[in-house]
């Protein structure tokens, strides 16, 4: 028959990710909140901060509902040179003020090594977002603090690319990642991306990293988000992230696919009863 | 910018399995069971009858968990013509044998309109196999029957494409059609198919009629089926397809993603979990 | 790392499609034009037979810049049932009509096994569209009589998978079956499908069956036809499947990638130039 | 219907890639070798440079030949941190030597804003790697130097994204840019990647840029590359990117997609032809 292309990697015995490396569990603790254990953790906010003004505003909404950590892009990674490119420092001064005033941890992105100085020095943790996925001088400068780094899965890459992208920051010192399946590019057009949802059980047998999940990225569209959110916990994700905004038709990017507050305190009540279902809590 | 290529469809204006047409959900009534109401029905069984033993044994043994329905392929359509094709009528004869002895109503495919009034002798719901999702003669020949078909969507079709295919049947005056997300081809090489969760929401915004879902094509690998098929319930389904089989490493076809009984057991009462946090049971 | 999900599938020591079993090109012959040798065979006409005037005007204009043959569809598997579905039967005479006016053999698609009479009695070519593919009924069929096949790889088939179809035709006795690759499902939405070109070589090795392209599936816009013609014979490619029209606004179907007889002139004269270099000829 | 998801954008009302915004072809000038004019630019080389030795023999081995630039790269974007990662700068020292010697400029990978200087000191065309398309700071520095630019494409990424990535570049100043097709992702998987050779005539409606394809990541089997050389210069490509070894099956990355002289000779003989018939030199 055909003989089937074979990607060549020749590993260590094994590598670090792997379960065989490490059997237990990955819980990484952030200010309290545990990531990788029986809690299921829910990051929420605007794609991008917009205004000292909104990102406080949405802070104190999902924190309201019992979100756990805040979520906002300073830097932002966008298709087109003319879309809104993100407040930059600003940006993440104004993330500082939401964190003050809410007590929420922050997330948010970085884009290339020489800002990993400046986001570490304002975010709990770092995100790498689905295009840098294999920028391999990033995933090496994030190896070498000491913070969280959220590293979510490219839209065009494999599962086993997405735990060797782990292994450059691991590898590199750093120990505490966190991977987010967040959809891959498929042939169907009705949704934005295709949640790999398949990705959750399989990375959980393969590595003891926490696995989280982006369901508004994954789908695209917001009156789809909470289904989307109910099936990752239900699959056995450790948290979400899920884009939240207080006025999605004024937002300046994601739009579309961002939850208002009342659509968001919908999917926390949905998503504790699935994870009470399968023994966790949010 | 470029222009996206686009299909054009010119619909009436309301296509039969639209919302719009019938806004209630479509119940569909086997022997007492309902489809597509608050219960979610399990249908599970053998990818094939490979005896009237076997059949029988796993009847009874997914019977015992509380399964629904019994599935089990008498004419099946494998890519390779020196695989196990079936034992056609002789499996039909069998299948029937075993709902005798359990209760339990047989799902089972069927692959051509010359097979349409065998098949529908003998099943209670027949099945058009993903490869044949765009069959359109055999839809024509189900269109024209009294008993339920339940349609799986084809690995590289989309959802339009997919309530298209029902549309056939429905047309043609049948109005008890079952969708079935089974996977969907990707780059992805870790699993056998990806399943495109977000095609619950999505179908279940667009159309009235019953979706279910087959765990066990969509990840290919008996491990995963399970965490799999909760997700699939938490997404909103109405239902699932599982391969079960008491002696999966002998099976003809498909052992690696067959649940044992007990593997099938577990996956019963984790899914019941589920189906009651979202005031459903089955 | 990662298992890849392998397909399993114990074939006989040599499959009938493959080199090993049969080193030599296989070279078909219909009324003198010979399909799999150095003669680059071009197959030309509508995608839909609509009426007497309209295919003998069209197999007319092809025929003036040497096409080889007359392409037209009389059953039409089309996605929506409210879409033209074809003359039927009319169409297959209409199609025979215009073989007696211009003397080029005809290709026509075949849909389910009991067309296959009917279809054969008429069709120098007997055509299965992407959509069946895996319809191994219809393959069964196919194999039982003596009239070459044209053999369209399903849209979200692999290589593979096609051969394995072919293998269907070949080991039920009919040895006269050519490959066509007409694109695939991917997830670039500039174009209607995605020509996989690597499959012209990949197929050239592994089986000695003639492989043919559509060019104007693979893309699905006029004015890229000519372009992605060139570069199947540059590839390696036997003959080339093309739409043309008299009048591509005004037809019942693919209008959108129907060369005019102008364009087609064109591309006959590009693809003659390509398949010279290659010491080929047309 | 189904609505499709949108991507929005709100371009300026010409994109500075666009035909609108330039009708004729941009024609980027490397000592006297012009891309994107009439003739044909073959640039060849090993994946990595892997000594002093090595990058000169295979250099004077691809002049020989007519190759018109020599490739190589001294940083390499690896799956796994534990494959070769090239020789850094020090490659980059080989590669102005192997000019010296043969008089072929050089085309080598940058893959971070802060390699750029350094980078741009040694190379004559300044390549992004796949993996780093949509990595928008080192687009933003690229645009800011006045050396031209290679742009592959991302294995998962649209060709609009492709010419939106460009237009970071253009928008920033630098106007040399060179797009690059080299293959994308599929369910495939006889072969590495799946060439988009639809993106040939596509591009080149939509854009002034050159366009280039890789062969060799494109299909990923040395023994097809000369098939696919050929398809895409018949497609209307202006050059190629190939992978050449001395010695394959010792290489370092990519040995089994890389071509020897003698194959490599054979490729140039043919793609010459295919070049010629379209009124084309190499």
């Amino acid at each position: 028959m055909i003989t089937t292309y074979t990607r060549k990697v020749v590993p260590p015995i094994n590598m670090l990710f792997s379960r065989k490396y490490r059997h237990e569990n990955t819980v990484i603790d952030i200010g309290g909140i545990q990531i990788g254990g029986e809690r299921v953790v829910i990051m929420a906010g605007p794609c991008s901060v917009e205004s000292r003004q909104q990102i406080i505003e949405i802070a104190q909404a999902v924190k309201k509902v019992k979100a756990s950590m805040l979520r906002g892009g300073a830097f932002k990674a966008r298709s087109s040179p003319y879309s809104f490119q993100g407040l930059g420092e600003q940006g993440l001064h104004f993330l500082a003020e939401a964190r003050t005033a809410t007590g929420l941890p922050i997330v948010t992105e970085v884009m290339s090594p020489s800002q990993v100085p400046l986001v570490a020095a304002y975010a709990d943790i770092l995100q790498v977002g689905a295009r840098n996925m294999q920028n391999f001088p990033l995933l090496c400068s994030l190896g070498g603090i000491r913070k969280p780094v959220l590293l979510k899965r490219g839209m065009g890459n494999t599962l086993e690319e997405l735990l060797l992208a782990a292994e450059y920051i691991l590898s590199a010192g750093n120990h505490q990642v966190i991977l987010c399946e967040r959809g891959i590019r498929t042939y169907e057009s009705a949704t934005r991306n295709t949640l790999d949802i398949n990705a959750i059980p399989v990375l959980k047998e393969m590595t003891h990293l926490p696995v989280i999940v982006d369901p508004s990225h994954a789908i695209g569209k917001a009156q789809f988000v909470t289904a989307i959110a109910r099936s990752a916990i239900a699959a056995g994700a450790d948290g979400l992230l899920v884009e939240v905004h207080t006025h999605p038709a004024k937002a300046l990017s994601d739009g579309e696919q961002s939850l208002s507050p009342s659509m968001f305190a919908t999917l926390m009540l949905e998503v504790e009863r699935i994870a009470g279902a399968l023994q966790r809590h949010i």
